[in-house]
């Protein structure tokens, strides 16, 4: 049965969407719409063209026999701003105060709209990075996690400081806690990451880094790399931090009876680097 | 500037599809492409035949001048089928099975496109019930209930065993865990639910029922109201639940040397139902 362009446009809009980064073959389309392959390449020009022009993400297309289009989505440096600001104004309202010097931030880590753009966030900056898995520790960065593994579209692995017994076999790690210079431990499922895999770090809020360090040793004892990290809020902290390199979407600065909101270096540090702006702008 | 139809196509899926369960009014679309409100009315006809066709969901488009469309995306009951028989494929594999009758499966949790078919099969069920919230508690069913979160547009929120200094007041519970007859204890940040609030518990895996029977309890003191119950997998229990109407999506029967997955009573119940089979057929 032939299928019309506009429900091809659609139906392909949504497909490719769904499969971040995922190469889908001319071949798999043009059986799909019963179409010649000329036209689902004339498709995917539109896509293509859609796709830049409203700040979605980049349709690469790989030409030839084995060839096809792949979806890569990012976020435009105006989009970003706009949301770090809208993330900022909602932390600053009064009542999110807590003792300590504390910030509420928990309902937001809990709405799919934020989480899909810091998933949107991140997944620019590691647009072409071959990142093969995410990491985090469990309880706060999970969501955080997910989100960009959609994003990236590659699988999120969640360390524990307890280690359960439908983890199986685990590895783990003992690290200095920045903030409080406690001995902790951490631990992993041996089944969780590949040697040789390209791991992005991510958490919910860093001080003094040492649970992002405790995950770079993890990574290490599994002979995997560190693609990065990417923290969604950080602290302010005294001293030289453990981790030298990292991105967070905002900086949190609370005293005892207030707390300041500003951005963090992600969209300062992502749109000034050569290679995103040339994607995005 | 004026849209073609073909770009207005592309953009109005990714936009809809992004934000599923919300009304986005005919005058958005008309503003954002500069096109005739009968144009859109249009578009969103193609739209709505082409996502039906594809078994993407439903459009529902609402006439009148405040009128607009909303997507409520499902899942049919073939795609649900072959989506939980090759959740079983993979978890009937030799090397899942851990010492004491328990089943590996975290890897499964944290893949992109397994959460995201978890996510549409539970959406399915509660496409037109008006959910406000989806309630896990940490750590596993964190993946579960953000997945769900995102197909119904609604937040989600999560209880804990260890109630931590960022969530501010908590409401905690005490409950009974089933399998143990251990008294256990669960805290939900007091800023979680709104009183009258519609939440569905959702959860990675059930024996006894205890965890569910936790949150219920908690709903209960934030004069909420229980939507439902969806967990990932069940275990076998000898005995009544304390829970008695939930959806699994896999019945695991694990033995010590042996692990039996098979089909949970999501499939069953749901597509019997005779408003989904006329929604989704």
């Amino acid at each position: 049965m032939k299928v019309r362009r506009s429900d091809r446009l659609i139906d392909m809009t949504r497909y490719l969407l769904e499969r971040p980064h995922q190469l889908v073959s001319l071949t798999f389309f043009s059986e799909r719409y019963g179409s010649a392959k000329s036209s689902i390449s004339e498709d995917l020009t539109i896509l293509k063209r859609t796709l830049k022009a409203r700040g979605t993400g980049i349709l690469e297309t790989v030409p030839g026999a084995a060839g096809g289009a792949r979806f890569l989505p990012y976020i435009t440096q105006g989009e970003a701003t706009k949301f770090v600001d809208s993330v900022i104004e909602s932390l600053s309202e009064a009542d999110r105060f807590l003792p300590g010097g504390y910030v509420y931030m928990s309902d937001l880590l809990g709405r799919p709209n934020v989480l899909r753009q810091v998933g949107r966030l991140v997944a620019t900056q590691y647009l072409h990075d071959n990142v093969d898995a995410v990491l985090t520790v469990a309880t706060k960065g999970i969501p955080i996690a997910q989100s960009i593994s959609e994003q990236l579209n590659v699988p999120f692995v969640i360390a524990r400081h307890d280690s359960q017994i439908t983890e199986g076999s685990t590895v783990s790690v003992n690290y200095v806690s920045g903030s409080s210079s406690r001995i902790e431990k951490m631990a992993l499922s041996k089944r969780s990451l590949e040697p040789g895999a390209r791991v992005l770090i991510v958490d919910d809020f860093m001080k003094g880094g040492g649970t992002v360090g405790g995950m770079q040793s993890l990574i290490k004892e599994f002979d995997a790399t560190v693609a990065g990290v990417a923290v969604f809020a950080e602290g302010a902290f005294d001293g030289e931090r453990v981790v030298p390199n990292y991105t967070s979407v905002l900086k949190i600065h609370a005293t005892d009876d207030h707390v300041d909101v500003t951005p963090g270096n992600f969209v300062e540090q992502i749109f000034t680097s050569e290679r995103v702006s040339q994607l995005t702008n």
